[in-house]
């Protein structure tokens, strides 16, 4: 059934740029793009996404999306920036409220929606010109991850129950894109009183086994709301 | 002329909060607020915005809507938060793009579209009750802004051309909602080398005359794009 407007409304669509972390592989953070089955930019790679429904939130949304396009169903997400450049859509104007998501890849399951979900790496981003603006969102979802480990605690919804500070840095080290010294990120690390050490150890290759910790929960929480000033 | 779509749109909106700040005066940021002149919440008072046309985008349209509502023409405006609550609007859905804006209070004409504009003080806002969720998008904003002036550099759109490290103290205090140490902060303020003293000094009433800075610009440009660590 069609429905009318006195004033032409723009179409509301919500994009999310996830990005997949592994505390068992080495290199940076990975995206998760979907093969796009129809036109414009049919067989191009996007970001997930798509219109917002009259009766759901923008969070609801985009949850939707994930589950429907990418297959995710768990995700920590964040909302980071509205797009609303006039040409960013060639059929009609369309302004999307965009998300990050973190996710760990081995929770992906297939989509459904989408032709097809892959992970890529970082020069493979580069080089697969995404369609839309959607290099753009990316490039300021990075932004806005880099700034949020800076000043809120990370990691509880991506790092397994039990970790070990080396996976937790590896984490850090993805978000911000470069190699932090061990010694400075330990200190940082348990200086905020958010990491409960745990009577285990776990081996890693020939190295000597690993002390393993969990995040506090309360903490955690407080932490979250208050911010924190982690700068490695 | 009216506009059909095959599905329902949520209609799009962009809303502002209008800090302003004024070195001379002492207190925290005070807020411009709109008097509402239609239902709902009649002569209620709301945050100045409006429905984002067809053929502007979200920057121009909070822009516009500035101008006609609050007869605001300049300002550092920066988006931070869409809201797309389902009932947020008792009259259809609306999803809203809310920007914080800073000005100088001095430089605020009339507005011609509402009812009447004017500056609130803090305790005031709290007392009147704001139309829609817009206290809970003037709470957000505030934080986004005490976060902004963590990570960029501030005060280049707001102070005087030359100014007294007591009055860029003052915005930061005024933003931060806190008194901070004078020597801490002068320390701090001048570490990044955006500061460039004057050959020139003012008056204060009864005090020394103070020593009169300006930005650096191009420094300022630089550290905008790059982020500081501004904790005070």
């Amino acid at each position: 059934m069609p429905h009318t407007y006195e004033h032409p409304r723009p179409a509301l669509t919500v994009d999310a740029v996830v990005f997949g972390f592994d505390p068992a592989a080495a290199g940076g953070l990975r995206l998760l793009l979907i093969r796009r089955g129809q036109a414009p930019f049919k067989g191009g790679w996007a970001l997930p996404g798509g219109f917002v429904r009259i009766g759901e939130t923008l969070d609801e949304a985009v949850r939707r999306e994930l589950s429907e396009e990418a297959g995710v169903d768990e995700a920590w997400l964040e909302q980071f920036h509205a797009f609303g450049a006039l040409k960013r859509d060639p059929r009609e104007r369309v302004v999307s409220v965009a998300y990050f998501a973190l996710v760990r890849p081995g929770e992906v399951r297939g989509g459904t929606d989408a032709d097809d979900a892959r992970w890529f790496t970082e020069p493979e981003v580069a080089a697969a010109k995404l369609a839309f603006d959607h290099a753009e969102i990316v490039a300021r979802a990075r932004e806005s991850l880099r700034e949020r480990v800076r000043r809120r605690p990370a990691g509880f919804e991506l790092l397994p129950e039990k970790f070990t500070l080396t996976e937790m840095q590896r984490l850090y080290e993805a978000v911000l894109g470069r190699t932090l010294d061990k010694r400075n990120f330990r200190k940082k690390a348990l200086s905020f009183g958010l990491l409960i050490p745990l009577d285990e150890r776990r081996r890693h290759g020939a190295h000597r086994p690993a002390q393993l910790f969990r995040f506090d929960r309360r903490k955690y929480a407080q932490l979250a709301k208050r911010g924190i000033d982690f700068e490695v």
